[in-house]
């Protein structure tokens, strides 16, 4: 996991609530934006989201460092998107300097990205954007060369709308967020994705329930916890965010995956203290609350 | 400073340069992208320029973080920009959970950063932005609410083309690129900006040759040096930076300020390392090379 705090990060710039306080304090670790890495041999690597914090991300994990035989290198081989929310695509401006850049994204968040904020005009002189379409039937994650990652992935579609910077006339109302569902050809383990969960559809149930680890919306614990900071704020339900409380504690305790683990977690949720009874609630649930730099296998 | 390297930062993500490797090995300190903040009072802060790297700029210097006596609130009261490359103004998108964004640009920067990135559109359901025109003669710097900052400024139009992601169709080919001379009313003292430095035109160099601090284009040391790297790079004229061993490091030299510090500093720059006869000439001619943190006051 690069990063596992909401857009904003823990602690956000402008924000002085209690969590941010306590991170700036150093007394609960400070989160980068949701963002995380993965791959089949440990050598070629895939990003999930691109958040803005993404150079300080590749820099404190080694594996996706450059090779030093030869100049100019990555690891990374392409990054998969969820939606088009700023906090997990200004990333992508990030890696202009390299080849060109391979982008997985539902056809509507491509059109969000290249139409609203014009991102594949703005890269083409630089690095260019090659886009792919996740599809919704298991098939082999390519490496930009053509040849096969060792992985296979699935676009999960779910409910939600374009983020507010996409006007409305732009794009239909569907496909604006998928989770993703990433297998291994050779051990058959299965990893779930879904940072940006309005709803858990019968589809998204089904994967809960199958999947041998989970990554989790954990961005709020209940719907209201936002306005309370910032009064006018939008709810969480609003937000396309399904609160923990709201529902995810309940799915996710019958889950039957090794690791369960809620990421993508708003600097207001109380979760992120550790003394707090909703974190107790969590790890009873046999949920850990993920945190930057956290690894497994599976 | 809050960050003093060029474009792609130090370590870049996807370099492994003698510099890049020695700072990932911790033997020379890591650098953010080029920003600043500066203040009359210590309490209110102006950023010049806004790097991709500002979320943990911000967090690393105390003196921007929010007042924890109010829930959300920053002591950012606007931003200045030199011109409108990526790693200048990236940051912006960062800055949009508060309130409107006070952006300081010369109006082709400004159609630079609102039709080609549609930086404006994008922000609008968030913070929005409001756009001033910096001044050619001194002017009060104002705060948001119409006060007087205490401090004046201007802007020295300077030689340069816009970034590569603006058509060219899109602008004239003047007005891409300026430095600022920043004054403090009580004192007198005065800061020259200069992080983008095509040529040292006649008003740039009055302009050295009376300030009491300058903050200057170090990018490159020579002109080639970004192809040593990369085969088929731009050489550093034709990216509008005049190298320090062409130019700058003369102008530089005879200069009366106290202060005569390089930023911008490009990965490829043999000055980034301790040992090298650049850093040493460099630091001969009374100019020092800015690192993260560094802070003066005139």
């Amino acid at each position: 996991l690069l990063g596992t705090a909401a857009g904003g990060g823990l602690p956000q710039w402008n924000c002085a609530c209690v969590n941010c306080q306590a991170a700036r304090e150093g007394s609960i670790p400070s989160r980068t934006q949701s963002s995380l890495a993965f791959s089949a041999d440990g050598k070629h690597w895939f990003l999930l989201n691109a958040s803005g914090d993404l150079r300080a991300q590749i820099e404190a994990f080694p594996a996706l460092h450059p090779d030093p035989a030869t100049l100019r290198n990555s690891p990374i081989q392409g990054v998969l998107l969820t939606n088009a929310d700023l906090d997990h695509v200004l990333g992508l401006f990030q890696l202009r300097e390299g080849g060109p850049l391979h982008v997985q994204a539902p056809l509507e968040v491509r059109v969000a990205i290249t139409s609203a904020l014009r991102l594949s005009k703005v890269l083409q002189p630089y690095c260019g954007v090659t886009w792919h379409e996740p599809p919704n039937r298991f098939a082999h994650l390519l490496f930009p060369d053509g040849t096969h990652s060792g992985l296979s992935y699935r676009a999960i579609p779910l409910p939600g709308h374009p983020p507010r910077f996409v006007s409305r006339g732009m794009l239909g109302v569907d496909g604006h967020s998928i989770a993703y569902e990433i297998a291994d050809d050779q051990t058959g383990g299965t990893l779930l994705v879904a940072p940006d969960v309005a709803a858990i559809t019968p589809a998204l149930r089904d994967s809960i329930e199958c999947a041998d680890a989970i990554l989790f919306d954990g961005t709020f614990w209940k719907g209201t916890e936002l306005q309370e900071v910032r009064p006018g704020a939008r709810s969480a339900r609003e937000m396309d965010h399904l609160p923990i409380s709201e529902g995810s504690l309940a799915a996710l305790r019958e889950a039957p995956a090794q690791n369960k683990i809620y990421v993508h977690i708003n600097n207001t949720n109380p979760i992120l203290a550790a003394a707090s009874d909703e974190r107790t609630q969590v790890e009873k649930a046999g949920i850990a609350v993920g945190y930057d730099g956290m690894e497994f296998e599976i």
